[in-house]
């Protein structure tokens, strides 16, 4: 994409009365508007780096069987009431608003009553089970307080994905594959190293609930790290108790400041036994059908990136979410070597490379650089009359301090 | 995908209440979930659907130069004041709620005045312009009968494209410019035949309003088509005058029911002027910006697909949104002839078709046949112990009556 024609343009200033650093960075480099706390809009750069991360979890999600839906925001208050969550002195965290003939309808901050109830009219046997399902979706919680940018939203973007199994076996074996397939997607989202399994408090159906927290100043919560186990542990269920079922040490554990990008649940028959999920067994016994939920917010993992690899220049992105592979910043003026920058950009087009072309004319030098290490893309080509005399392109990697020079002809594999 | 596998199942009765023939359909084939009047979920199969409609729409509306964006649903009051618009009296289709401070906050019905205040934070100079900014999300609309299933919705899906032009000359050769989009668009999308760009009512700023209207009894509208000319009037501006301008007629209009499946309009500087959208022009003048806001409502087009082609049987999609290209049907009951059925759905996904599998065991021929008709997924290839014992296999069009006979070792150049 020509960078003259992109929309939106990078700010030298943070906005006002914005705390957060992953908000304050990415409303600069033009990722996102902020439309009231806790609500922003995804910009062109913002919504390619968005759909990155919801198709590396869609293919996660598919991998390990899961069916795509997308269900209404817009909620009926009838299945909600079954299982206790429509008062909204049960669940603050309700929007609610009003039909024209005067019903009240809620807008969904989850969706275990809506699936539960679809998935009972299409359910009936045993040979119907196991399913997984699953969809990308937004949610509207009512926080009072959302000064975290874009990783704490009144409006934000949800995974959730709910398995609906026979037993409890076969829902404890779905769990763990579950976990595996976490661990792969934050791998693949670049914050694998810094996100770790946490043990958190379970509920009714088991001792323990996981999340997946990745360290960082910037989170919410605390846990304590066995970094040579790979685990840890959220502060709030830390016990002598848990500690030795887990066979954890308390000195090896180290305190941190973490994000919870994810968290998977075991939820029994909580909902499924309200709402009436249950089958017929191969003894032709009527049995409630064991759920899981497992959630993912891509929007929370965006602001978390954000705040893991940002430096002091600007945003940094992981190659496999970057809105752009490669930032081709021409610094061309003459018509001559104007013509030799745009053949570069065809040239990487044409070999498949995503790229931002910085193509824009009376924008100094330092001025492009800076938007460039704010826009945080992984690689940068500098192509000037310099370097198109000498034969050579500049190539700087965004975590990197100082760049390389390739021949012209070697930049595609030098890429 | 495995039938066996989908979690939904094809009823026989159509839901109780439902009056439009598209959610009937849709409901009984598993596409949707009605979760109350207007507001429907999508299921893996109306998912498929849905996202072919949008890619579709995506690729043209890239191809003319249009910026994806996602802007929030949740809508801070501010801009909406400005051009008079927050106002319940003003606009009934508003669904509202409260955020905990106690602020009302607005749902989106339409994004003119974000978007407008939006694109005023990075437009300064004529260089910054024309820019075409579109979104594929989610509106909400207060409406008080919503009869027509998927095609008029509480919440649905809406493709919204805002031009922002330096002059109306600009404005005007870029609405063209979306009039063979939209045309080319509906074609991609099997209506074109069906479908007449219509003259409608315009505004403030041009006499004229553009409507995509499709052909089909159960649309809302009400048209008068020049079937050679391949143009029509909607009845709302229908008159002497009119006609004379057009070039038109009386005698060859046809009075149609039609489907509003997309809407062009000229905006002026309706929204640009009292959002402050100006620009700096080459002679260093101040000059509001000219807007065109362009619509096509994909859930709406699912809906109406559905109306136009389904038969007593069933739906019947155009392969370009169908939910998959083949639907394997295999009527094999013993081990070998099912290795045999496994072997061809493992040929057609490994030359890259889209098969719908029914590998169901214990189900009748006479219901498989009957639920791939309600599907209606545009090919049907027949698998069992007769066609394999002759070697050939039956595939059959969902628009045709009889089948052919195809040799297993020429289904792929059938197909």
């Amino acid at each position: 994409m020509k960078q003259s024609h992109l929309f939106t343009k990078a700010r030298k200033q943070s906005p006002k009365g914005e705390v957060s650093k992953n908000a304050q960075l990415l409303i600069r480099a033009g990722f996102v508007h902020k439309e009231m706390a806790g609500v922003f809009s995804y910009l062109p750069l913002g919504l390619r780096v968005l759909e990155k991360i919801n198709n590396i979890i869609r293919e996660e999600m598919n991998m390990i069987g899961g069916q795509e839906v997308y269900l209404s925001a817009m909620q009926d208050s009838s299945s909600w009431k079954k299982t206790d969550r429509w008062d909204e002195k049960e669940n603050d965290v309700w929007f609610k608003t009003r039909l024209r003939n005067g019903n009240d309808v809620g807008l969904g901050w989850t969706h275990e009553e809506p699936l539960t109830s679809i998935v009972s009219q299409h359910i009936n046997s045993y040979k119907d089970l196991p399913r997984y399902i699953y969809q990308i979706q937004t949610k509207f919680r009512n926080e009072v307080r959302a000064k975290s940018g874009i990783m704490r939203g009144r409006e934000f973007l949800m995974k959730d994905l709910y398995s609906f199994s026979r037993s409890q076996e076969e829902h404890d074996s779905f769990y763990e594959q579950v976990k595996k397939a976490y661990t792969k997607i934050f791998k693949r989202l670049g914050i694998g190293k810094e996100t770790f399994v946490t043990f958190a408090s379970g509920g009714a159906f088991s001792k323990y609930s996981h999340e997946f927290q990745t360290i960082s100043e910037a989170g919410e919560d605390t846990i304590y790290v066995d970094e040579k186990k790979k685990i840890a542990i959220n502060k709030e269920v830390l016990n002598k108790e848990v500690l030795s079922q887990l066979g954890l040490n308390k000195k090896n554990l180290v305190e941190k400041k973490a994000i919870e990008v994810g968290n998977i649940f075991n939820l029994g028959t909580k909902y499924s036994e309200p709402l009436g999920l249950d089958f017929i067994d191969d003894g032709d016994k009527k049995v409630t059908t064991i759920m899981g939920s497992y959630g993912i917010g891509p929007t929370r993992v965006m602001g978390t990136i954000a705040e893991v690899y940002a430096d002091d220049n600007g945003l940094v992105w992981p190659e496999s979410v970057a809105p752009f592979s490669v930032h081709l910043v021409s610094l061309c003026a003459d018509k001559k070597d104007i013509k030799e920058a745009d053949k570069l950009y065809k040239t990487l087009l044409d070999a498949g490379i995503e790229v931002l072309y910085d193509d824009r004319q009376g924008v100094r030098a330092g001025e492009k650089f800076a938007e460039s290490d704010l826009i945080g893309i992984p690689k940068r080509i500098v192509i000037s009359s310099k370097t198109i005399k000498e034969g050579k392109l500049e190539i700087k990697e965004r975590r990197k301090q100082k760049p390389t020079f390739v021949p012209v002809k070697k930049v595609l594999s030098a890429l």
